[in-house]
């Protein structure tokens, strides 16, 4: 009634642009306002050039070469190359101050995980401290994040010592040093060929659950191996699963734990969680948990040199080489049996790297609120890493504990990072040697704290509370890691993110719409209790673009709709439904397929003698209709701009309702 | 306007359910009529069962179980595993006069080009033969589809063949025999698995537009191959890309073709097309091109049995075996190094058959308007296959030109397909040395004329107009086969489908929404140009669930509509926009990285000043905002059930427009 009143009066204001569709048919009934808009037609050209902009540079890179001379477009260029060259410029000693306490602060903790994730990676600590200089230092120049800070991380490190491991099982042998160079070069082919061919959207693919579960098993992973430096055990399993590791634990219970290990690790693991506790609930002390580990380091190391403790069976670092990186280049096998392998592990190390790394930049670039080009990222990241294998470093990304850090030591630039990489320099120019009494009990118990704040509970609660598919899959990646291997463990979370895309594809909903009481408004019935159905129709809204993936499905689900109203009404002896309106409003594409299913639907509804009405089209879907001649077979007249139109079209008698 | 007038009516009348949300915060606007509803809460339990129910049986198989008794079930069970128990009940003379004629008139088709497709597959005549006894059997019995009829058919006898000879180059020998059978034993494992873990919707993944191509594709390629016969050319290439072929063609050219051989092969051809001419003119003589190849190779025999021919080089059948089916249950491979090759072949083999199968089942029963479930269609195609393998059968399907024949002599159940198989069954028992002075040139006639129908110009003229992306797929996957293979045409096929999948994840649409002058109604602006956007507010649409795979992008493409807005109505000197609001209606699910997403776009709208409201969200959308507390966060009062109430709500005075 409501609407009557508004049309009539609409009516009058706007009589010149009111169509006659319904009135051709029903002359006596509501006239409508507006037809059904055909867009302008695009050429093919105009197609394409509009999905490849979309699809490849939804940023808009290009934007601002427009209208620029050819010297200044090549200055931009270099500056998007080099995004150094842009803040460069406005770099003042107020951010140096900031960015120097924050780097000094990231160099502190990176040196302790350095040689602790080097172990999980099977390699001398100095390759990690390799990574911890020259990556920084490329991504300085390169990269667009202000916050994140970079070097060797755990789930890597952990990821790259297994893989590599079940290709070469002597990982003291230089043919395992060498894949590791090859496998880190290929990581940052990798990345770099995703940020210059802009598919840096395919680690989309990888869903937020996923990645949750994935790191949290791979946190417990890791800490579990570190059970052989706190308790120093000999013979400790190489496997990572959670009951070869345990097994391996208590084998060696019966042999004897060394309790002098046990005491230091303990001890210092305490220390540890207490400064992170009290770093957690006072904000403005999280440099009590930043710099507690290289304390912790520095006492362990005074307490073991004086009172050699070593010699009680205390395992201790021994050595860590002397000197900054030498040149890698030779070492890449480019050909051979060890290729296929390294191009393999690379890949995945390189797509496991950036998608930690880009989460980590995406993160603090939205509470910063500052743009982040994740492309550009990505070949900053590929840069780093390719550069880093040249340099005896295996690969780097960014850590989201020093990360962390950084941020709230006030970093204010990359610089920060330039800070901690020259720090590195000077430990491995100068100080290495002091590491050779640091207990290894030590660096266990700093990674064990590190790690800890991988598994987000918090996260995955809220998995929990709101969706239960993202939480199983979560679980899923979760389980596989812990009980059979960080591989399998990202396969499974791989498999379900996908699993997902493609069930969203195939099954899209449908639903039921009524009419809201006193307004035009139709809603889902089951949302809405309200909602009234109409009488002698029923409205069926397709949440989803039409594809050959999920065409049948759709046709075959409005069928079933069909069947089932039908046989309720006649049930509650109401009258039979006479039209089947179909809302496209969300339906923004549909292709051949889709087409042939409305085709088909049309076909089984003219059998069953009911009428198809659609409503609302979007401009390319009405596009695709007409050039099929589908708006021909279903009648111009049956097309509506809204099911409201539809509606007092067809069931003019008040808008009787169900 | 018109809505103020027609709201204050219905406020009237409905004062008791209007809300205050708007009152709250602008006392003297325009009171809302409804809330955004949510849904009654539904148990995990509930959530599992919907989606397991939409995904694996969205057709309801067991809703006829319901409250019947246990012999009643059993029975229904039976029934459901063999249509023939139900329809079988029905039967009558009248159908079977339909079905004789029309399984006569399919056996004198099938004969002839199972001889012809046997070869593609690099196998003896037999093989095929026994194919069309075995498989319309068991399917008659199993199958659902009233029109299909079933045996080899082109392209899966050649994607066998091609990949049977890959493994196996000498297919004389009995190893390429025993893969053969292996291979079918697969692929109908594989079909009867996809069925019975209700994995049909699999099939949806392969779009018809690449489909289309593929067929072209392959149809061209089985053309070319014919060459052989219908030139008498001797040393054939193996290769299928045409390329190959035409070199293959034109060097023999040279040694001189066999002049005989051509004649005979042409003058059948010019008859088969003549008579398929005539067919498509006129329906009603389609039994002219039904039985012109038996006549063909009625014709030809005699005259080649008659001249002595094949003493002049025109290359005969020679000999086809006779009696019925061996046993093959000890050939096929389960151990050993051909049981791999087996297993891929089998399930390639198996799954395009099913493509096909299925795509003809759903042509026939959407023209007669029968239920197909096309899960039982694949377990029917799986134990055919399977008992087909074990009876010297290679694999089955359902054949187009066949089936097309079928429907139009008038089938009316599978009884057609087992007078078929009988007259097959005769024909290995009695009538096989007849086909020995057969000239393979006539054979060759009969499969060009029978593929050629696989060639859908008209199909693929409507992909080019309807959808250009569906047009390139087509292209994709047939220059793939011609220039290539049947199996990298595939590879093509079935990645492109999954390219144009994953774009459609993770590149949704976003629109603007403008109000349709005198209405409450918003439209896309660009399809309805006369739709006015909101004076210091911006619409946006988003058209697509909100998953990890697009979370990012929405969130970056909704920013990016807001700056590019911004700039535009500062240089038109309009006002600031202060409310983005999303139009959430085909957002039809959110899931934990979606929620993110909106939690960080709100962030970042917050930085800019610009409130966020989102308009009608879903029942399960509505239910995730409320367990992750964003409806907290942006205000339950900016929450509303339209973008009209929005509108009225934040801009009042009268809703200027830009």
């Amino acid at each position: 009634m409501s609407q009557r009143v508004s049309d009539e009066a609409v009516t009058k204001a706007m009589g010149e642009i009111t169509s006659g569709a319904s009135s051709r048919r029903h002359g006596d009934t509501l006239p409508h306002i507006h037809k059904v808009g055909s867009p302008p037609k695009q050429t093919l050209l105009q197609e394409i050039k509009y999905s490849v902009a979309e699809t490849f540079f939804p940023d808009r890179p290009f934007d601002k070469y427009k209208d620029q001379t050819w010297g200044r477009m090549f200055l931009l260029g270099l500056q998007s190359l080099f995004p150094i060259l842009e803040w460069g410029r406005h770099y003042d000693l107020k951010k140096f101050r900031g960015d120097l306490i924050s780097g000094l602060t990231i160099a502190s903790l990176c040196i302790p995980q350095d040689i602790g994730y080097s172990k999980l990676a099977n390699l001398d600590p100095q390759y990690a401290l390799y990574a911890s200089f020259v990556a920084p230092l490329v991504y300085a120049v390169m990269g667009s994040s202000r916050d994140i800070a970079i070097g060797p991380v755990a789930v890597v490190s952990l990821l790259l010592g297994t893989m590599l491991t079940d290709e070469i099982s002597n990982f003291k042998s230089h043919e395992y040093l060498r894949l590791t160079f090859t496998a880190t070069f290929f990581a940052g082919v990798t990345q770099m060929a995703l940020g210059v061919l802009r598919l840096g959207f395919l680690i989309d693919f990888l869903s937020h659950a996923a990645i949750v579960g994935f790191m949290a098993g791979a946190a417990i992973t890791i800490g579990l191996q570190q059970l052989k430096g706190l308790l120093g055990i000999q013979n400790f399993t190489k496997k990572t699963d959670i009951v070869s590791v345990m097994r391996s634990v208590f084998k060696s219970a019966h042999h004897g734990w060394n309790w002098e290990t046990i005491v230091i690790g303990l001890a210092f693991l305490v220390f540890l969680l207490i400064t992170k506790y009290i770093a957690k609930r006072n904000k403005k002390l999280f440099w009590v948990a930043a710099i507690s580990p290289m304390i912790s380091v520095i006492l362990s190391t005074f307490f073991v040199y004086i009172t050699r403790a070593d010699k009680k069976g205390v395992a201790i670092v021994h050595h860590v080489q002397k000197g900054v990186n030498p040149s890698s280049a030779g070492e890449i096998y480019f050909s051979g049996k060890y290729l296929g392998p390294g191009i393999r592990i690379g890949v995945i190390a390189g797509l496991v790297a950036l998608t930690e790394a880009v989460a980590i930049g995406r993160t603090f670039a939205a509470m910063k609120d500052y743009p982040l080009d994740g492309n550009k990222e990505m070949m900053a990241m590929g840069a780093m890493n390719i550069v880093g294998s040249l340099t005896s470093a295996y690969v780097a990304t960014g850590s989201f504990s020093r990360s962390a850090v950084n941020y709230m030591a006030g970093c204010k630039t990359a610089v920060s990072n330039i800070v901690m990489s020259t720090v590195v320099l000077l430990t491995l120019l100068l100080i290495t040697p002091l590491f050779k009494y640091t207990p290894n009990a030590v660096i266990a118990s700093i990674i064990i704290a590190a790690v800890a704040g991988l598994v987000d509970i918090e996260a995955i609660i809220l998995l929990w509370k709101i969706d239960k598919f993202d939480f199983v899959a979560c679980l899923g990646a979760f389980f596989g890691v812990i009980f059979k291997s960080v591989e399998i463990g990202l396969l499974i979370a791989v498999a379900i993110s996908f699993a997902k895309i493609l069930l969203q594809v195939t099954r899209p909903r449908t639903t039921v719409l009524g009419k809201l009481p006193g307004t035009t408004i139709y809603r889902n019935v089951q949302q809405y209790p309200k909602a009234t159905q109409i009488d002698g129709m029923l409205i069926i809204r397709v949440d989803s673009a039409i594809y050959f993936s999920n065409s049948n499905y759709i046709k075959e689900r409005i069928l079933r709709w069909l069947t089932d109203e039908e046989a309720q009404r006649t049930a509650n002896r109401l009258s039979r439904i006479e039209y089947l309106t179909v809302e496209m409003s969300p339906v923004t594409d549909i292709d051949t397929s889709g087409i042939h299913a409305f085709e088909e639907l049309y076909k089984s509804l003219q059998k069953r003698k009911v009428q198809l009405i659609l409503a609302n089209p979007g401009p390319i879907v009405i596009e695709k209709l007409h050039a099929s001649q589908l708006t021909g077979i279903i009648g111009e007249n049956n097309i509506f701009l809204t099911v409201a139109d539809a509606v007092s079209t067809f069931t003019p008698k008040g808008e009787g309702v169900v």
